[in-house]
């Protein structure tokens, strides 16, 4: 599971069963054959990038370690209208009952990989590299980024914890960006950046001069983000944020800012149809 | 907060909260001016249904107690781009930490609350419920099924322990309608209803001689989808799925089925924008 | 183990194990001989109804996957005094630390489905149905719901949860039973029902018009009892509760109620005496 | 509350509550009235001995702190048919949703402070202490060994961690008590005690010469038990116990024995009989 | 694992995996070869006595079953610089990820056997009982205590609920050493002991008098002290502490007195240096 | 509370109450006068670095909201024998049962300040900082962090998942340090550095060539560690690792490195003496 830490993970899934299962699964509690062994088949039924299936398979592994997920498709390839993407075997009473929740994460996560490689392909004869953000759902925010980069696409900061970020709400509140990034830097490990959202070219020189490793570039006009990316060379890492659509996202790129983030990637995806046939 | 319960809330709202901190947000820990008392203002940057305020409320409240919010918009109500949904008051430190959380879920809430309320207004000229299913993300179900309600739409059960389901998977392993559906009803709860997914007529007919309470007529046709309406009509509640589309919902309903579910209205709702900003 | 979800049972037996290890055995750690394989007798002292045996098990497997426990009795049968019910093999180390937690378990859920057999046979010549109520120890509830019916009575709801019901209280609260159940049965899910508990004819009428899908006849006497089945018949299930003693069930339930609950089963059952050896 | 830990208890508490509310209370969520302040009274239905009053108030207010419950009994005192026990007040929300967890507590413990009181009372003319033992209910333990206290029994160790005790099976592992008392003590705490549990008097007197703090007299007719206890003078504090009845459990006290432990205190104790209305 | 109860410790190990690992091991995750078994040696790189090596083992194995150690010395022993100690052998990303924990675990433990053992070794000629204190790493209490009597010392209570201790606050609180034995005595389970600390012979008098089972002989000067110990033999066990220095330790255990505790084992030992290296 | 996120820290004080309190303190909970309000004074005994004061006092009230903790002493002062640290005023009760968890800490703390703070004197000529590493008490590593930045030093990453680090077990798996670098560079947040361990100038240059953003030096002697200060000059951030002493910390500081790391400052650290009494 390239990129995904299990041990971590595991909590994660069990959390996500629980909520599906409550105080436990009425029907297949009790239904006839449901010790039986069962191979189940899981197909796409539409198109796009699949990301999750090493997930999926931990989730029925984590239900019941007798089960086993044959994978069928690469995680991160391009899966068509009715590939067969795995087959898992194991008592249909596990089947059942994790049946909703690896479908729900597999769909959800191979949405957000199509996505993300839509985007990604769109600026794919630039240098620049395009990155999600923290507007994930709350509660999958782990999966949701390793499926933008099964995409293809980058992460931004995983939380308020592995970066630190002087957003203009910061700025008002410490006064200044000279002071937000002067207090915050030497308090911080010294092995974590700061960055600092900069709306236009003075707050950017403010920025630059306090010492941020990286800036983001906020709803700049193409113009006044060629010339931030300017200013910007050799002392720190630009990022280009704020509307970016597949309209525009080509322009923005070709500015030669370093980074494009997009919230869409994550906010905008919708799932990628599945389903999950016992044989 | 109609419809929530706060001392289950807040467990969900406590997790939302430490994914975005980890060990602590490593910005505002330092800030100069954290311990300040200050006001932000949450605004909707786009048009849709409000769903979710009382949840962002209690984010706010949960990560400090100190915090106060007052609503300006009602949970449900159509709001615009610009309208001023609360004003958040605390310490600048608390507005800080809890901004991103509380934003992702007034985000993604209204999101489903707008695109459900689009769809119940297409079949509003009928007696058809429009109603959810379990394709949820994972960790938010309650949540997002509390948006879904929200925006006019109905729930479908919660998860796999407030309502038995006989689905296709669950009759292959069991062999047949009849002894899936008697082996559980027996045995689950007498309180909790019994439904069972039928493809055609011969199979709705089994399953309303074996005591279904509720059918769900999978992706049958108009006439077929009649045909059941009428059959099943005074034994059991009869609900319609399977590749429900705005272009065919209003079709659907007319054929006089009591209920529509559609996954849809969560797993292709997009966030609605919005944003906060200390004053 | 039919009836129960093992995944979720896992959590309850971790927590009750660690109930009784705290900081861990100070006795069974230190012991000579500790690392041995023993074999152990679970035995009935007392004559009843078994239930609980695939639980116990599970504890011990769960304080130690080495451990393996052959089952000598069948769940749900009457056992003599004497009886040997299991046979435990594994390190003696494991024995020693899950015996208290593993035959506290089997020993109340026996009581419980003992208590239950007893009552269900007092009616068995009539087609009403025993179930329990929400009066259950607190923290063992799944459980306790599982001896019931393993002695072959049924369930009410498992909590607040997974059906509607408004009681005197809510009554009360609410103003009037039409008020109440109208708001709630337009906001639950569709697949939950709705119960009221009335005290005569009045309310009953009054429940029914509202719309309850069952009502709980709530220590009516004898005739009106009767009144009351043959008012609600066709119209929502019945149940009778209120004062269920062995000498009155029976003329209870020839009035013909689909349901009789009583905690009794529950909170009256006594533990069955068994005993745990090793070899 | 004097002898329990308000810290440790609400742990316990929340998790009785959640048990019961699951992912929501439905009813009361959406019930018309739910924010008004109500009062609710306690009242008893039997006669008995009181405990639990404490934890039933703490119930209330970690649902939700605004409840205030007003205590109109005394903790462990007598109480009849018909004696008004609290008045809480708070949102009819809080109450709705806290009642069923409350008394659930209060009924049970109430029930276990009676047992206890009736057979303390049949041993009041003895020097001899009646004591509980580890036969408690799963998950309950802290509670029903505090409503022993309240009922004037004594406890025996909580937990496998907290005494070292060397029982039949630990003797049938170990060789010998000889061996298993020397290993054991000198490495647990010097603060805790051994105790050995003994057949005969051969038997108690290696575990006197072994150095056991305490011995358990386990099933010996009067004769032998009276032997044991003198034997045992001086050297170690006696305990008695296996098939104490009301009948015979004075006998056993008068043989000068210092303790009497009985599991029936806990499992053979039914709850009493106490309701709660909303005025 | 003498004397450490896995089931118990398997918690702790996973809070102290995860604290390191937090959202996941970024380097690792991403690491070439990083599926390929490996061996990994650790090593002493300094003298003293082992503690920890089965605790690292598990640390290892809860990470990945699919770890192996062989350890190479034994627990307690006294150990040199360049001292193989174990060898693990599991796919390379488990050794990496888990490598740090149980590392420290290891280092930690052993720097406390080796403090242990030096104190331990200096009372060899007497009848005296080192023992630790409550002053332990908030977290790490448990293992730190048993690396205690690994290194050949005893332990005093574990925390404070195994043992009842009236300290000097306690006895302010209460007002007199005897209303607070009195009331404590007879509440508290009667397997527990009760200690008592005083600073002087007329308060040794006044908890030798209550019945406190050990008396806790505070900072007394030696002569003092021997009076203590006489006075008390034969009616509680005596406990010296206080400024206990490898300099007086001698001094202080030849009043006879039965047990010296000294929070400096814990606290004031420090790392015993190792390493791992993958080979 | 500079540095640290109250929201997190407060799960952290829970679980180090809950370790000390276990089923709960059996001689508080029975003590006469527990309900009482007192006042208790902190006082060091020792001279050092404050650090941990606003941790003790959340500790308190965590414990029970009705104390107060009024702080007579900076965090991060020097303190002297004798120095009134605090005053905490609240229920007996309360402040017994926190006394010792609040003490470790601030105990521990202190003596990790202290040790900082001395290490950072001895380069304070220097612009050379210096900082911690990942050896700390397992489960209690950031506050052990928190307390180094009181004593004036800085902080290395918090765990495996805030900055990558290809250490020389890292390199064995990968086969090279490019191999290594690339691979993980590429796939982590760009918002996140790179750090790899080299021992000596050919693998420097590796490394450099590679991008890493930072290096370690370890245990290089003074002349190479110069080297390849200038050698990394420009193109990433240097750090000294390895048998660093207040002997040699000075020389290696002057060869102008940019930081020294040293797990010394924390697993080399002693408590100070401190202690609280009731008044």
């Amino acid at each position: 599971m390239k990129g995904l830490d299990p041990f971590v993970l595991r909590d994660l899934l069990k959390a996500y069963l629980m909520e599906d299962l409550g105080h436990g699964d009425i029907t297949s509690c009790h239904l006839p054959g449901r010790e039986r062994t069962a191979t189940a088949v899981i197909k796409a039924k539409d198109e796009g990038i699949l990301a999750g299936l090493p997930v999926a398979a931990e989730t029925f592994s984590l239900l019941d370690p007798r089960t086993n997920t044959e994978r069928l498709a690469q995680e991160g390839a391009a899966i068509e209208k009715g590939t067969e993407l795995a087959r898992v075997t194991g008592p249909a009473f596990a089947l059942l009952r994790a049946e909703r929740t690896a479908l729900n994460l597999l769909q959800r996560l191979s949405g957000i990989a199509t996505t993300a490689r839509k985007m990604v392909d769109l600026i794919a004869s630039t240098g620049t590299r395009l990155v999600d953000t923290r507007k994930t759902t709350p509660g999958l925010r782990l999966l949701e980024k390793y499926a933008v980069t099964t995409g293809g696409a980058g992460n931004h900061r995983m939380g308020l914890y592995d970066c630190a970020m002087i957003k203009d709400n910061h700025i008002k509140v410490a006064g200044s960006i000279k002071d937000a990034v002067s207090a915050v830097k030497k308090a911080i490990p010294f092995t974590a950046r700061i960055e600092v959202e900069v709306k236009d070219l003075a707050e950017l020189k403010e920025a630059l001069d306090a010492g941020a490793h990286l800036v983001l570039l906020d709803n700049m006009d193409l113009p006044t983000l060629r010339q931030a990316v300017d200013q910007a060379k050799g002392r720190a890492l630009t990022e280009a944020s704020g509307n970016i659509t597949p309209e525009n996202i080509l322009a923005v790129a070709q500015t030669g800012v370093d980074y494009i983030s997009s919230g869409a990637i994550i906010h905008h995806a919708v799932w990628l149809d599945m389903n999950m046939k016992i044989l």
